[in-house]
């Protein structure tokens, strides 16, 4: 069987690293990327020489994309006519249009966790509910924070049950460089129950969640501070060596020096990860306690790159490259360098 | 019967407020303040045209306050002689030595969160504790974040029970204008539980309390949410009403304009507070939900001021002004403008 | 004569601090102020029950006011009939929509640096061209970080004359509790050059002036760095002498324990000020440098209150209340607490 | 010729990319690394598969490496003994003690900008004093900021004649991760003239420098105005033209969506850099402008990478590799990928 044929529209921050972790997978070939403008990212992909195609989302509009020099391959809807599975990664709303492109060619397309969950058929998560994405023509993935609480409650849910979450999210505002959002100087509230909250239940109906999101003035990282029921006993000693198993779970704490989210940040760069990128949500030792039978805990989500192990499985159940759940999984973790025991890993 | 003398010893962060506070209360005379230099709180006592006497903590070295012009009353010990209760809110330390020399003169004292628990006879909460505080010699303060936290769970537990408390603080790391400290773009863990869970149950054994604490690069308040296990049934109304009652709670609304800690900042600048100072926890509306029969929510703990009702209080306990908790407390509350149903109060 | 009546327009960081400080004014009466709608500074002046007289500038919807239990004294244009003259601190934009309702009842209006230069007759800085104002009915004041700007340049040029002048702003990105702007970890850069660098050379154009700014993810004051080329010959110990005799100039120093914009904040708060505001710009000591014969040194700008001695002067010239500049801003000085030479104030 | 073996001392922040920077020089070999405990750094080495040897720069206290599980090579000794020059990246006072080592084995060693001028033969700049280092034994480089500013300054000095400099340095106060230093919502003033005026003056004593440098709270770029007076005449498009040849300075603008530092780190990272590290500093278009004959711009410092090249020069003028500049940083800028003319290069 060929490699699957797999297209990016909207080449910004979660475009490019869905991009670079398709471009990672053995079993898949990335025909291609697409973007409006020479933003700063297409500009650093001419820098790059492009080692990925790229083609022009506003055909109409070639001018600026000629005047800073990129060289476009094509349309679109040129690069929707070549691929299996289009991953959309525009900005909300934009989405939305391009599902007709992708309707009208019977393209397969798996949006991003910002767009509304109306726009696909299946509202979707990697480990939690990859079963559901089967042969699925949309698909859409949980945002950051959401894909990795669901991380850490599905992976207590599957070993002993989890009858209920409280979670209080403190949001990193904006991503590094970004400088159409911000705040200074504030912490910010939203309304309560936070749509994380929410979007979990979506996905995990039996198990009942609250919570309350916080914004911080930082970039580097969500921190979630998550209470889960479980239904069987279990204590923080467990509760590591089930993390410890998960392949897109990395245990930290702070005496080997992780005292933050920018810790995490600091260790993913000094990794020589591309970009700096990590893509395992961690979880502190050093933070786990029990009140009564319950369990808390906090962990870090990187925003940036967090999605795309969950993108990419999503890849694989819409397309049913993998029938299998766990066989899924395993070869985008295979792909992406996450699979445990693997020499020199840190636990 | 006279009015109870007091003295300030630390004129900081603290200690100017402590000072404000008590000369507010008609009940008292503040007999003078405390320091060791001309800081930036004394130089501007002096601008302001030393509405309090000063007095040197560390007389064998007056050369830089006659170099800064400070007028100096007498030594930290010639204080201690002329009043009924010294508030000691002098740095972390400084409080264990200075104990020594109230000790000798047989006067009470009143220390603040910094100190160790062991410094003091009682570790003291106005609402939560007064009682214990009657007739004590050293009483300890509790820390901004638990004072604040007690109000409201002690505001619960009277009304309803409370069983179980789990809360995430989300620390600010430093007060305006503090030097000394500092993050930036970083959120930082400490190892859990908080000590604010520890002092919490300290202070109030029968409520089992855990919590994670993370620190933000933020000046303007701790954000904590809080989980409370009610004994007895409780929905969001009966919570806001409770806390509507309290003189020492702000309920506050997104739907107003209070956004965050931030918010509450500017407006107790704009209500013409002395040092844009709050007293109250603020709750915010918004941000009740319940799971299950838990109810949650968040608070705003303004750091500078929020420890000020409840020293005074310890004044009221220590000295027996007032043997009875409530009578305590409303006058604290009386003199520092706290009293609710009064015209024009924002409820 | 009676008192010169005056009103305020936008009760928002700028319209409050105007409000007062007309209030302090001996000579002058505040009739009142409008707003559209109960934010927070609106109900704060509820909380404060009412010192001011509110009046509704959008009279077609009073709902929100209603519900908001504000008090309503009239409408805007009730206000604007009763006064000699309006301060206009609406949002940029709206002053101009006003500017129709002062002229049609023939009354003079002073507009905040946001608007136009077209709005006003004149563009007004008190010390610089105080007499520019005399008799106009329409005045635009410069901005904040101009007019501060102009203070001490205006002061040096008086002195020795001055011939080029070159700046660098490093600009507070938002206000205390703005969730409306705000950078995260970042430093941002305009265009050059500064758009305050031509404002100055639009009130003093025989001073070449030109300059780059960077927004800074702060709140508490923006710092310029201003090289100044005399025309007379002046060193260090000048140049502090000049600003030391200045009412609106303050000169500190990191001895003091003055270490940046944060410190400044603290320290009007320290001093009892009402919103913990200070009107001075600050000059760092340690900061002045020699440069050949250009002299450089650093100054904070208080971004919320410095406009508002300005302000007043404008009041005084436009009304002719003194034709004299030198009396017109000694006045202004006196009531609001800048006289130096007078008891406890540090020089 | 066989290649130069450089060993690296300190695995921190600089350490690590002097040690990736050698790593790439063809003409070099990185014999290993030493450091004296498991930081982050090393445990990511470790969790790199241990590219480079390690050396215990401690070796009496080998515990805490053996816990960690790192590979350890030898001693710090054991790896001065192999090389032909240590490039010491230590802690500011440890590279003092380390010298002696050097020393006794007649090693040539390069210290970073932390340690005082004195540790060292000449104080370099691979740009502007290449040929005082050639065959010095001890070398220090000039720190991050003063650095980036030489290298301007030096670009325009060679060209027209610079005749007097003035700077305001916008610092940024900790590098991403640092959690021991930091501010929260401040800018921090330091005393004038900024050492790193003084230093530009040690390297280019012919070209008098003086100016301010001011903390801010970020951690991703430094951010420099420089104003300079050149001997010649020179204008806009003259300046740009110069910056545009030469390797190690990158024109940028604001019209490309280069809006302030943040903007720089997010472009390296997009460009795939290990680190997401950027060797170049930064020059904006739109921020030149003239004053008279005086040209004034601002430039961006990455401060974690931007003095990897000229340590490298250094290598190659104390061990005589090049005799001749040109020669010397051709070389370096080869093999960093940093000269221009080569396809897809941005200009």
């Amino acid at each position: 069987m060929g490699k699957t044929r797999v297209g990016v529209a909207g080449y910004g921050t979660i475009g490019q690293r869905l991009a670079d972790g398709v471009a990672l997978q053995g079993d898949m070939e990335l025909v291609g990327v697409a973007d409006v403008a020479p933003t700063l990212p297409v500009q650093a992909l001419l820098e790059r020489g492009m080692p990925y195609n790229f083609y022009n989302a506003l055909p109409e509009n070639p001018g600026r994309l000629e005047d800073a020099g990129i060289p476009v391959t094509g349309s679109l809807e040129d690069l929707v006519e070549q691929v299996d599975v289009m991953l959309d990664a525009t900005n909300a709303g934009v989405g939305a249009r391009n599902k007709d492109l992708y309707a009208k060619h019977g393209k397969k397309a798996i949006f991003q966790g910002g767009e509304k969950n109306s726009i696909a058929d299946v509202f979707f998560h990697g480990y939690a509910n990859y079963e559901r994405g089967l042969g699925a023509q949309f698909l859409k993935l949980t945002s950051c924070n959401t894909t990795g609480l669901i991380r850490v409650v599905d992976c207590i849910d599957r070993a002993v049950g989890a009858e209920r979450v409280v979670i209080t999210i403190i949001r990193r505002v904006a991503d590094p460089g970004d400088y159409n959002r911000g705040l200074t100087n504030a912490l910010q509230i939203e309304a309560a129950p936070s749509h994380q909250a929410l979007d979990l239940m979506t996905i995990m109906p039996h198990v009942p969640t609250t919570g309350i999101l916080v914004h911080a003035p930082v970039t580097h990282g969500h921190i979630i501070t998550v209470l889960v029921t479980p239904k069987m006993s279990i204590d923080k000693a467990n509760l590591l060596e089930l993390f410890g198993e998960h392949d897109r779970i990395r245990v930290v704490s702070l005496a080997q020096g992780f005292l933050g989210n920018a810790s995490l940040f600091k260790y993913a760069r000094d990794l020589g990860n591309p970009r700096g990128d990590m893509y395992e949500v961690a979880a502190w030792d050093e933070s786990v306690v029990m009140s009564g039978k319950d369990v808390m805990f906090a962990i870090n989500v990187p925003q940036e790159a967090v999605v795309i192990p969950e993108s990419i499985d999503a890849i694989r159940a819409s397309t049913r490259m993998q029938e299998d759940r766990e066989a899924g999984l395993a070869q985008t973790n295979k792909y992406l360098g996450l699979a445990k025991h693997r020499p020199g890993r840190l636990r």
